[in-house]
């Protein structure tokens, strides 16, 4: 097994210290061009996020983390109260980026424990020192998410086939993590252990995730690999091709409903009709147990005008309104399992949740 | 109700006599472009096939039969025995253009036997004679293609819902026909009779026959409708937004299996899952009793480019395959009711379908 895993790009990458900048890979210039764009402030983060040059729900978080390092360079003059002010007003900034992954309000909230501990802990820290205690919490943070995809990759491995085809959605890998994904790290993983399977990957409209993204990604690690329609699923699986479906997660409920890129409910549903086994591969940090149920879990609408056009290219009449929603819930009772770093969950999902993620 | 059903365009006309000429909408260039493309020659019209600049299942086969007539303009020296011969190299070109909607096939066949039942009944006719009664029959073929359209309207009329949704997927409407459409007549015929249910548009990839076609037709007539990605459709219905789902057809098999442009399949499924009824509307010259399972339905597989790219803007990565199968099969079991000119086919389908359709 030669296969590399370590790819030619980075998703998100910290340069320097406390006043350093993050670097994103600008996703919305793949395949075509490989252009990192650099943050400088709060702003430029909260930009990138909305216009989607970093996306998938692990990313989004590591990036939350560092955006509140770059907020609080505005804070080198301030007194530790107006850091903290600062912060909260960075924290607000990027929690109104995107509204379903969960994962940016987690690495937010941490990042404020961490502050807020900071000054419990050292009541006569200066705001330097805060700085610093922040930047070692985001790097800490970008660190336990490659772990994480580590682990999901080691857990995810026996559930891969031998041979056959395996079917993605979006792009849940290393573009979407600060590692080398969740869903993707489960076919890494499989492939790095002698699998030999086929990645069928769904172009994912209306912003071709997939044929974007995920099948770059698969290119760069020599991943065999098959583009789709999103609507050419069904007939694959009635033609025998797919013997396994896993996708990623931007928010799971208590009761194991998850929300992901839309086209992820169809494909469960799908899945179930042909027997296939439908898998989520996600973080802990991607479950929300506030939240009982997928109904409560918000779905971010975008722009009409991402369905109208295709790859920036206007097709459809502009008299016809059309409908954009980001995301949808698949039902728990539909999903196999869920791959996360902590072990595999499965049914009944709400007690796995439960039994491996409450605080005891 | 004061819509108007007569549309500004004509899908396909002949121009002149038997010396005339076919005029197309050019399909592809629509919606940027309303422009008439002229076929002077079965390989003009050939190409037209191929390309998409005609396209959908009925619109093919009266296509097909105006075919026959251009083919025939170069008979005019022959004597009877080469005219024929002509006509049977002509009907060969039009059946290798597309597989899989057996109208091609049925429109092709019929006008071979128009031709020798010509001679058989005129021993004595002339050449021209013969071109005259084969433009008789293609211009039958067409009549009879615009009274089915609305022989179709009226009698899906009353499955059509009084508001919410109506999913459709491709175009199966006046650009698929020579009259008001299949699927679409339907629609037309239910918000001329007062219905105020909007149409939910699957875009349709890779050609975008949903975005770009069936968008700008119910445009036209004045239908709201909504378009959305193929693979929102999941979603659309687990928030109970779509009452019913329609599509035409391109083959039907002799027990119900339906042939149908890709996605169609899982649209049924899912509409089964949700307890939504999925219709299929389509005149009898798309069922083909002489296959009597959806296996044997032979499904045209297209370029990868038209997967890869939109409109010469390549979107994927050059170094990944994909897989491009225009059609899919949608099982017997699924669909709900047929609906057709002679009437509304239902389960069990290969009963009705006998009843209707075979010769007694």
């Amino acid at each position: 097994m030669n296969k590399t895993f370590s790819p030619s790009f980075h998703t998100l990458r910290w340069e320097g210290g406390i006043d350093g900048t993050l670097q994103l890979l600008d996703q919305r210039k793949l395949p075509q061009e490989k252009e990192y764009l650099t943050c400088r402030a709060v702003d430029d983060l909260v930009e990138a996020l909305v216009s989607l040059a970093v996306r998938g729900a692990p990313a989004i978080g590591v990036a939350a983390a560092y955006g509140i390092c770059l907020g609080m360079q505005k804070a080198a003059d301030h007194a530790p109260a107006g850091a903290l002010a600062l912060l909260d007003e960075s924290k607000a900034k990027l929690a109104a980026s995107r509204p379903t992954a969960v994962n940016l309000f987690w690495a937010l909230d941490r990042m404020k424990k961490a502050a807020c501990r900071f000054f419990a802990e050292q009541p006569a820290a200066s705001v330097p020192d805060l700085r610093r205690r922040l930047l070692e919490e985001a790097n800490a943070i970008c660190e336990e998410d490659k772990q994480m995809c580590r682990a999901i990759g080691q857990n995810g491995l026996s559930l891969m086939p031998e041979d056959g085809g395996v079917l993605t959605h979006c792009n849940a890998g290393a573009l979407a993590t600060a590692g080398i994904g969740t869903a993707l790290a489960a076919i890494y993983a499989a492939h790095q252990a002698g699998k030999r399977f086929t990645v069928y990957v769904d172009e994912t409209r209306p912003l071709l995730q997939g044929a974007r993204l995920t099948a770059w990604e698969l290119a760069q690690y020599a991943i065999p690999s098959v583009l789709i329609c999103d609507n050419m699923a069904a007939w694959l699986m009635k033609r025998g091709k797919i013997k396994a479906v896993i996708a990623g997660a931007d928010r799971i409920a208590a009761n194991g409903d998850t929300a992901n890129k839309i086209g992820t409910l169809g494909l469960s549903i799908l899945a179930k009709r042909f027997g296939i086994p439908f898998y989520i591969a996600a973080p802990s940090s991607t479950f929300d147990l506030s939240i009982s149920h997928g109904r409560d879990i918000p779905i971010e609408e975008r722009s009409a005008d991402e369905v109208h056009a295709f790859a920036g290219r206007r097709v459809a009449p502009s008299a016809i309104p059309a409908y954009n929603p980001a995301f949808d819930i698949t039902d728990a009772a539909d999903i196999t399992a869920i791959i996360t770093e902590k072990g595999v969950f499965y049914p009944p999902l709400e007690k796995a949740i439960k039994d491996y993620l409450e605080p005891k």
